[in-house]
C-alpha cells in the first residue's frame, strides 16, 4: 500500500500524535510506502483567499472558477500542489484527528477547502441525461481508500443511535459522503475513540493493539457501503434518491448507504 | 435587538458580503444595534495552538484544560477576548457564510475552535444524578438567539429529504445544536439559498426582500425545538433519549427536536 496520512493536532506528544506515529511504524514494517502531511508542523495555510489563485484570481474573487482555472493551468500554490499529489500516489488515506465540536478541526477543514478544488476534487465529468458529472463513487481520486481515526473526549454512550450529540455515522456523514466519497474514494469504517479525557496508560496499551489490527485489515476490509450517484439508483438531475430502494422507516443519511 | 454578524467569505463583492450589508441597514434603520465581526477582514487567526494560551499553557498543550485556565485567569488574546465581548453583548447572533464541502469554511470554524473556550463555552455547570453540566439549552449564551443565513451553490433538490447530499436540516445539525445550542443558543430556522452559482441580478431582488422579512421577524419567529439536556427527556448520564418521546419511526438528529 501507498498510505497518506493527513494529520491535525497542535501537540506532538498527543494521543494524535501517538496513534499517526503508530500508524507509520506499523504500515512501514509490514512493508508499506508510508507519507505523512502533519498540518501543525507545516504551519499549513487554512484560510482560501485570493492569494491562493495567483494570476488567476479574477476580480473580483471567484472561489469555484478561480480554483478551477489555477488548477488547470498549473498555477496552484506550491503547498496546495503538493497534496494534490500526494493523493494522487496514495492508494490509501488515513485523517487522524480530534472531534471539535463535532467536526474535523479549522486547520483540517482548511486542508479540504485549499487541496480539493474545482476541477480536482469538483467539476469533474460530463452531464447529460444519466450522468451528474463524475462524484459520489466516481471522480478524480476513483480507486482510492480512505479511514478516519477520531478521538472523542465524550462518552460512547452520547454517540450512539439516541445518543445527544447524534449518532457517531451522522455527524462524520459530512466528512465520509460529502468531502471523500464526492470525489471518488471509498470510505472505510471509521475507527473512533471515545473519553479519550480520561484515558489512562493502559487504556492506551489496548487501544494501540486495536488500531494496529485495524490498520493491518486495510486491505480486507469493506468500505461503507454509499450509493453511487450515476448507476441508477437517484433520479437525473434532481437527484432525489428514487422511492423503494430503502428499508421501510429508513430516513436522512441511512438512505444513501445500500443494505 | 442587539445583534453579532459573524461572517465570512473571502470577496467584499461577493453575494455573502451584499447579505451581510443589507443585514445591517436593514436592522440599523429599524432601531436595532448591530455589530460585524468581517473575519477575512479581521484576518482572524483559524488555528487553535499553543500562542493561544500564554504563560497559561502547559507542557504538554492541554487544548481543553490550557483554554479553560486562560479563560478563568482573563488571559486569552485580545483577539478572542473581543469575540466572547461581543456574544455576551449581543442577543441575536446572524452567522453569513458560504456552504463549503457540506460545513463551514474554515476561518468561521477557526472562530469557533478558538473563541468556544472551556469554562466559557463548554466545562460549564455542575454534575450530579439529574443534571450533566449546563448545555444544550442551558450555558453561558442562554438567553440570545442565533440564525444561519447560508448560501448553497447547488440545486435545493439536492438537499432535500431524499437529496443526494442529505437534508439540508441534518447538514446543518452539527452547527445548529452541537455548537449553538449546546453553549445555550436558541436557534431559528436557517435562511439558506440555493443555487447561488447561477443567481442573477433579478433573482437577487427577490433574496434581498426576503432576507429582509427574515430580519425584521427574527424577534417573533419560534426556535427550532431541540430538547433540553437536563429536564427529563434524556438518562443521566448516558445521554440517551428516553424510550417512547419520539414519534414512530423517527431516527438519528431528528430524535432531539420535539414534536
Amino acid at each position: 500500500m501507498k498510505t497518506l496520512i493527513v494529520y491535525a493536532h497542535p501537540e506532538p506528544t498527543s494521543l494524535n500524535s501517538s496513534l499517526k506515529d503508530l500508524a507509520v511504524t506499523t504500515l512501514e514494517t509490514a512493508g508499506h510506502e508510508v507519507r505523512v502531511s502533519d498540518l501543525y508542523a507545516m504551519n499549513w495555510k487554512a484560510v482560501v483567499d485570493a492569494a491562493d489563485y495567483g494570476l488567476d484570481t479574477s476580480r473580483p474573487l471567484k472561489v469555484a472558477l478561480d480554483s478551477g482555472r489555477a488548477f488547470d493551468a498549473g498555477t496552484l500554490t506550491p503547498d496546495v500542489l503538493a497534496e494534490q499529489e500526494k493523493l494522487r500516489w496514495a492508494d490509501t488515506i488515513i485523517f487522524q484527528f480530534p472531534l471539535w465540536w463535532y467536526t474535523m478541526p479549522a486547520i483540517l477543514k482548511g486542508w479540504v477547502d485549499r487541496v480539493f478544488t474545482f476541477h480536482f476534487a469538483y467539476g469533474v465529468g460530463e452531464h447529460s441525461a444519466t450522468r451528474y458529472g463524475e462524484r459520489f463513487g466516481e471522480g478524480t481520486l476513483a480507486g482510492r481508500k480512505a479511514l478516519l481515526s477520531v478521538t472523542v473526549g465524550g462518552p460512547r454512550s452520547h454517540y450512539a443511535a439516541r445518543g445527544i450529540n447524534g449518532p457517531i455515522d451522522d455527524l462524520l456523514f459530512p466528512i465520509q459522503h460529502g468531502i471523500l466519497y464526492y470525489p471518488g474514494i471509498e470510505v472505510l469504517p471509521p475507527f473512533v475513540l471515545y473519553g479519550t479525557d480520561q484515558m489512562t496508560d493502559e487504556d492506551y496499551t489496548h487501544v494501540a493493539r486495536a488500531w494496529q489490527q485495524r490498520l493491518l485489515a486495510v486491505e480486507s476490509t469493506e468500505p461503507i457501503a454509499f450509493r453511487r450517484q450515476n448507476f441508477g439508483d437517484y433520479e437525473i438531475p434532481s437527484l432525489h434518491l428514487k422511492e423503494g430502494l430503502e428499508p421501510t422507516g429508513r430516513s436522512g443519511f441511512r438512505l444513501h448507504v445500500r443494505d
